[in-house]
């Protein structure tokens, strides 16, 4: 091990040409997926990614980033673009380097198991268009969960990169269950199964140095394929760490472009390359190059994102990971939540719930989606449940969990907390013990005739199959069927500018910029610039996905050009309505978030206890029941529709 | 060396206590002095010190860094705070922990070298006043600019750490000058010279991982001393660079508090207490306690600085220090003064012009006031030099350099630049070899002379002999002779606010919003809220010293309360002046800076040549010269006026 602990360095003689490495450190790039993901809340569009993609390509990079994870979802939801053509002009673009996606096993790129016939047409589709490498993770380590994918993946004669997801139950590597024999297991397992790379995959920067030493020099040895680090800088961590895995002999690293890394997203590449220069794990990275998209990423692209950047700290670190071993946007998630619903008083009843309900539920990692089902899961346990009663409000989600719909759980689920979610369940009471995709009915062909009225392209069928709220919306739109929300405000491009006006936060002056009536008082005003007309619009965007509120136009652009070619959409539908007067029960929005479906409808008589409405927050569904037995006198809502707290849902009469 | 370079990790058991390292990583917090200098533009109050003092002095530091450095300067000059009570003061709360100022050497807490009366002076003052540690440096690392003041230093008993200015020449350590033999031959200098530690200085984080470990090895082989390491953030390499010298047997190591960290300040000490954790070099830290402090700057300091924070940029790290090696403010100084002169196209001559300017200069470290000279002089070079003749525009201080009055540079200056810049120089054409403070007057009877109508003090007269213009300011408001600046601009207190309200990007919308008429277009518009009353206030902070232009009371607090209390004082001393019409020769600013003085009065006779007026930009004194004989018909301003580029200095008549 000590030959490893530390690079050669040859002596370096500057008026020499540069000489090969003995073994070059290998360098994927993940500006274009990770990166933006992390700090711009999955915002980049493909037209800012064609700016330096033919520069990037000239690196030498191993492979870089470029699709998956969030981006599918967010570029069908608020980007108005089509994930699919992303992926085949990067291809287009990529010529000599490869390309890789985040692949969440039979999740894909959405938050739920899917049916094994769409999970691999999905798959098909994906190798079809253009992907390279399969970088596929369960949430659970549960690599039952990548059975569907793993024949499809290389029966299109593609790289799979199988992942162990890290996290920690103690304050370093070790304890009782995510010791290094868990995860050197979990390598054997991901070998066998015919992985062509191994990544540790650690999303909340959990790793430090000299378990990454340890975890990386142990798989070098007990395993043959090319081992990967992925490590998130979240905690600060994450230099320090890298290096020590380099020294342990790992063979390829993750990192972003500058202006893409740091935060909660990666350290940079360049630093990584200069500190190699002249050892035996020489990039052979041109850092004159790495400097010339630097500068178009920074002076022409930023200005576009910097909106979405979370500046709320001056802090760029969450020593919060390190105080609490758990991933810093879970942390910060259930911090808005409470804060949103006037209950930040109870964050410390968070933090001590959390581990719990963690180990309750089976001690699952912490990443999409399994943090927010145990985050959420959390927060309805503080605020809902009483001394006498535990999880009194259990998500769906915990409920599919509890059944084995995820997958096996590193250790198993506490029997009560298991038998209670499963009362009255849908799929029965008595969990399952096999592969999760094994009970679900194929899906794809249900999705295709209820999209069929907009599209049958076979990609569209799979991007509704996913995504059956927005992606009816999305495919509408790409259709013409629908105007798409007014483009300058979800998405800056090129000819429209954004600007945040925040409101003097001296309390008397505030009330010179109060929102308009009807408008929360936290609302941020901007003012939108769109092909030259001036919109002052009120946008609530407490809840990380912005609602528009209010818009009006300060400044019409009068020239002809911007009059012929301009629609003035308005994205009406999340404006509140609350019903004038109405007497009954009423069912309010326990929290803000998303209308999925109402499971009732106007006129149906309901008995205590039944699911009226479903409502998504944060990315998470929850069943809103009727308290009373009695008639649903009204709906407040339609699918999609963005709500806040205590929205009128329904209104049942007795 | 193999031994060092893997840290020994204990078994963790969390379910024992903690187990003191065998060598302990020793701690210096730099948050209070360097932290706030990098981030905030030196603006750090001490009332926002003390919110945390008591908690930092339990965390067990080896010493806080709190005073010295341009601390001083900012203080009298922007705070209207005496830095010799805040000494004291801190100083009070810091019962454990011992205290640490920088001190620039013969330079003290300012730009020049002072004569030697005045530096025994001030190193006695400080020590009497609290300070324990001595963090002392030269920009030439020339060691003769230590011998006043550490004989002081020992005589007051306290801890003399002497530094090496790391710098390099290449893109890694090593080559002609910067090798591993200079820096232990300066080790072994400061050890002979009675040096309690030794601080390798990394001021612009130009220091390598591996280069550290080398250095770091060498130095623990050669030199009894404990060594310390101070490493900028700057690169992006200094978390590594840290850990690498942690293997190799570094004693101390200097960071920040989080919310401090990172950027061009020094890496955060949560993640290094949390790496080490269980290793041979624990630190021992709690860290829930480090938790603690962060939360109280996070939430309640930060809100009043983050105005300072330079946040033109996306990235946190600068990759132009890795491509050029060169610090990073030197470079973005240089960014900005090209382009408020119009002149950014000439970025890549100054790229050029500046190595070549620094070996002409004898290759000297890149540090205050190194950095300055190295940089102004460039600047000028790549202005006013013309195809026939470099070296135009000689600045006093280059000309001080060559005279030898900063010491003696790490090769010799160039013998034809050299003789040009000494042309005429007031102090004799032939360079010094002597100690530069022997051929300087003593001078702190002439300073308690000139400010003897304001205080006799000595620690007054000390503060006005190394700042007599703004220093004298100051005393001036001290003692009541003068209303300081409107102090919720300056300086935001716990009862004013401050809210930046950025132009919309949008050109046409801009009109909107434009600055009052003689305002610069670039000033930026802030609403400011002092005691209640708001005012707009228009801010031309592009010089990075702001410069209040307009002031408006939007709103006037009516309550008696703030009536009483309130002085309604308006800085305008700034505001520009441009004499109505004169016929004569213009002699305006080449570039934007402060009046320092005038070397002639209205009415005097003036050969070609001769200097008017001396300004100070970027530091740094230039002497502005009169291109024509004639006499001075008119002067435009006043000493420690702030002036723009192309501002009417002087006219002369032919």
């Amino acid at each position: 091990m000590s030959s490893h602990s530390r690079l050669n360095t040859t002596d370096l003689n500057y008026s020499q040409a540069r000489l090969a490495a003995e073994n070059p450190l290998k360098i994927m790039d993940l500006s274009l997926r990770d990166g933006h993901q992390s700090l711009f809340s999955t915002r980049g569009r493909t037209e800012d990614m064609l700016r330096v993609a033919e520069l990037m390509d000239e690196v030498g990079f191993w492979a870089v980033e470029t699709w998956g994870g969030a981006t599918f979802d967010s570029m069908h939801r608020f980007l108005n673009e089509d994930p699919w053509d992303r992926l085949r002009t990067l291809k287009a673009h990529f010529k000599k380097t490869p390309m890789s996606m985040l692949l969440r096993g039979q999740n894909l790129v959405g938050y739920r198991n899917y049916a094994d016939d769409l999970v691999e047409a999905f798959v098909e589709k994906t190798a079809e268009n253009g992907m390279d490498i399969f970088r596929t993770f369960d949430a659970l380590n549960d690599y039952r969960n990548f059975e569907a994918v793993v024949p499809v993946i290389k029966r299109c004669g593609k790289h799979f990169q199988g992942c162990i997801c890290y996290t920690i139950t103690e304050p370093r590597m070790g304890g009782d269950v995510y010791n290094i024999e868990y995860f050197l297991g979990k390598a054997k397992e991901l070998e066998s199964m015919g992985a062509d790379s191994i990544c540790i995959k650690d999303m909340a920067g959990l790793l430090a140095p000299y378990d990454a030493y340890d975890l990386i020099s142990s798989l070098k040895q007990s395993v043959k394929v090319p081992i990967l680090l992925h490590t998130h800088f979240t905690s600060g961590m994450a230099p320090m760490t890298h290096l020590k895995a380099i020294e342990a002999g790992v063979d390829i690293i993750d990192t972003c472009m500058t202006p893409y890394a740091y935060r909660t997203s990666h350290p940079a590449v360049e630093p990584l390359v200069m500190s190699l220069l002249g050892t035996n794990r020489d990039t052979g990275f041109d850092i004159s190059k790495l400097g010339v998209i630097n500068e178009i990423l920074e002076k022409d692209v930023m200005p576009k994102y910097r909106q979405y950047l979370d500046d709320t700290k001056m802090s760029i670190i969450d020593i919060n990971v390190l105080l609490h071993q758990t991933p810093g946007g879970m942390l910060s998630n259930l911090v808005n939540q409470l804060k949103e619903m006037g209950n930040i008083d109870k964050l410390e009843d968070v933090y001590k719930e959390l581990p719990r309900v963690r180990k309750e539920l089976g001690q699952p990692p912490l990443v999409t989606p399994s943090s927010q089902i145990i985050g959420t899961q959390t927060l309805n346990n503080v605020l809902f449940d009483t001394d006498e009663e535990r999880y009194k409000m259990v998500t769906d989600q915990v409920k599919d969990l509890c059944y084995g719909l995820y997958g096996k759980t590193p250790v198993a689920i506490d029997t009560d907390v298991q038998k209670k979610a499963l009362v009255s369940y849908s799929r029965g009471e008595t969990p399952i013990t096999c592969r999760p995709a094994e009970v679900l009915e194929p899906e794809l062909e249900k999705a295709r005739k209820e999209i069929s009225d907009v599209s049958d392209r076979a990609e569209d069928v799979i991007l509704y199959a996913m995504f059956p709220v927005t992606g009816r919306k999305f495919l509408k739109w790409k259709y013409g069927r629908e105007n798409a929300p007014l483009n300058g405000f979800q998405s800056p491009s090129a000819a429209d500018g954004v600007c945040r006006e925040d409101g003097l936060k001296n309390g008397s002056a505030k009330k010179e910029d109060a929102p308009p009536k009807g408008i929360g008082s936290r609302a941020k005003k901007f003012k939108v610039a769109v092909e030259g007309d001036v919109y002052e619009v009120w946008v609530d965007d407490t809840s990380k996905k912005p609602v528009l509120r209010d818009i009006k136009l300060v400044r019409p652009d009068t020239s002809s050009h911007a009059q012929e070619h301009h629609t003035h959409a308005v994205w009406h539908e999340s404006v509140e309505r609350t019903p004038a007067s109405e007497s009954g029960i009423v069912i309010s929005a326990p929290m803000p978030g998303m209308i999925v479906r109402y499971e009732k409808k106007e006129g149906d008589h309901v008995e205590k206890g039944d699911t009226i409405v479903v409502l998504e927050a944060m990315k998470m569904e929850n069943a809103i029941a009727t308290p009373v037995s009695g008639t649903v006198k009204s709906i407040g809502y339609n699918p999609g529709d963005s709500v806040q707290k205590n929205a009128v849902l329904a209104v049942i009469e007795q």
